[in-house]
């Protein structure tokens, strides 16, 4: 038996309907706990990462481990760690990487990522990357003292805070900071951060917690549109580059909760099958950043809307939306650069969370599913 | 004006109802056709891949640039380099690569995969990888004289014949025996391969053909499962390992004609997320081998069955299938070792067709979606 600290103001309601509901609004807490354990000032240092410190300028590749939530965090990451440290990142699902031949590499940095440190199968995937002689791995994990954490070589602690919802949400975000972290000190290990850039983005990344509290005042119009999505079967979801993953997070949250069946692309491979399914009962949720990729993010959006598909957008103070039928738009703060998947995904939970009230289904605890896959 | 050399007989339908159909019919002589392009006896050697003889012995990784369906044909070429040559792969949807940052390295083998040899993207991933400095690369390729052919600096090219049905059936089967053939050169090249097990896998090969015909020969049972989807709007397909893209193709072509809004998911993944949807109302498809994995697969079935999902299972001969409710099973040859995956294809290619059959959809030209994506 172990006892946690839990007390019972961290698992109470407080003014909430829902611990989901309550852990997407303790998302700027929880963020702002997470970034502050790294101390004040310009702190950024293969220390942030514990024992890695031995290490980890040491690794010239990453290879990411993780399930369901924690496996689009990765993917985020992915998009980060190569384009800003310039390293060749894999993020593989851990209940396929465990089983399948691949080919190890010992200066790899293997990073396992679980909310609770106990899914079985990237607890799994951890010890096979260790068998085949990775050893320098890191566990980005919101419970200290969890199995994944007395696996890894290294811990990074999220400051998440007890997450009770099934439906992943401050970990998410949280995980996704230990991630801009290990990528910007990554990028300063190997010289591609100069201290100014890495004082504007550490600047940045203290800032995330407004910015969030600025999407989450916007609750109520994003709960206008649940009961458009509460009579539908279907979703599809799209995004591109660092926030196609962002939108499979989206889709994951709708699925999880509301049972409708929504389905995340890639905006590119749409002409490559998923047009065909659009309809008017499909409705299709994009992730617009005002990035390089919005003009042919919106060109993928004109096809769906010509082929009768109702679109409903998120996007960034500053870009112009067309003024047209079946196009609905909620502007967001303006575009948060690097960090923008962590701005971006808070809606899509919104949206997931409020289309499930109307549904009447059980938010926290929803069918099928546990909190913690802790068995295969 | 380009004049090809089709002739009448070459897009004449035959005895069949759609193109699509006759193309699934097609595959053993397209198969047998791409086999017997690199001639008779113990012939694997990297001349097999035409300019690429200068260099294949010299790369030490692989990037697979694909769309679509190409995409799913090099999702399973990942997992055959790895376990069979040892070489690193990383597979990536071109209209991602193409605009995101990524790190590039000299001696990568960069595939580039199409059967029409137009699809913008992937030909855009490709000059991309080539400003990169990634100049050795390879088209897979049904097109002889297409703009990827001409941009690659060497070309495998399938013996499909005239693909005329949108949704791709004969093309990827014909993919998957040049990636077959390019995963066991590259393993002889770096010493890999036996002699014995060269001419086993080898004699394999032109043995696919006889087993395709087998599988062929499962339609009318297969056609008779067609009804118990054509009345749903759902579908989940699982299959693991190599066969999770087979499950993705499967998922692929379901929504393509049938405009079923069937997804793929790698059967570990299942508990963290889509279990949540699974009721008497979302049949799921399981591709279901009789490989080392299948104990895992039919565990995961188990949890579907116990919540009320319908299993539709394509298992292997020799598969013990529990006489249980709810699950309906067709027994396929008996397993094919490393290409099975290209037997797996068959049937779910065959109950997308008579799905779409029973749903009275234009097959072989479905809503929105075109042949050849030859714009972004």
């Amino acid at each position: 038996i172990r006892t946690t600290a839990l007390t019972a103001d961290a698992v109470a309601l407080g003014g909430y309907r829902h611990y989901m509901q309550k852990e997407i609004f303790e998302q700027p807490q929880a963020i702002a706990n997470t970034v502050g354990a790294i101390g004040g000032g310009v702190a950024l240092g293969s220390a942030l990462f514990g024992a890695a410190e031995q290490w980890l300028d040491q690794i010239d590749r990453v290879l990411i481990l993780a399930c369901g939530t924690s496996y689009h965090a990765g993917m985020v990451a992915r998009y980060w760690l190569e384009a800003v440290a310039g390293i060749p990142t894999v993020v593989e699902i851990a209940s396929e990487y465990r089983y399948r031949d691949s080919v190890p590499h010992p200066a790899t940095l293997v990073v396992a990522i679980s909310q609770s440190g106990e899914t079985a199968d990237t607890l799994a995937a951890l010890e096979h990357a260790h068998q085949l002689g990775m050893t320098k791995s890191l566990a980005i994990c919101n419970v200290p003292e969890s199995a994944l954490t007395r696996t890894a070589a290294a811990t990074f602690l999220t400051h998440a805070g007890p997450e009770i919802g099934v439906a992943s949400t401050k970990a998410f975000t949280t995980q996704l900071v230990a991630l801009a972290l290990l990528t910007l000190t990554l990028a300063k290990l190997r010289g591609r951060l100069t201290p100014e850039a890495e004082a504007a983005e550490l600047t940045r990344l203290r800032h995330l917690p407004v910015a969030l509290q600025a999407v989450l005042a916007k609750e109520a119009e994003i709960a206008a549109w649940a009961p458009h999505f509460a009579d539908k079967a279907h979703a599809l979801f799209l995004g591109r580059g660092v926030h196609w993953p962002i939108a499979m997070e989206g889709a994951l949250k709708l699925k999880e909760i509301s049972y409708i069946h929504a389905e995340a692309y890639p905006a590119g491979e749409l002409k490559h099958g998923p047009l065909a399914l659009v309809d008017a009962l499909m409705p299709v949720v994009a992730v617009a950043p005002n990035d390089q990729l919005l003009d042919k993010l919106m060109s993928n959006l004109e096809e769906v809307r010509a082929r009768g598909g109702e679109l409903y957008v998120f996007a960034d103070q500053g870009v112009s939306i067309p003024q047209v039928p079946h196009l609905h738009a909620i502007q967001l703060p303006e575009h948060y650069g690097l960090f923008s998947p962590i701005v971006h995904v808070v809606p899509l939970q919104l949206l997931a969370y409020h289309v499930a009230l109307v549904r009447g289904t059980d938010v926290d605890k929803p069918r099928n599913l546990a909190k913690s896959v802790t068995v295969e």
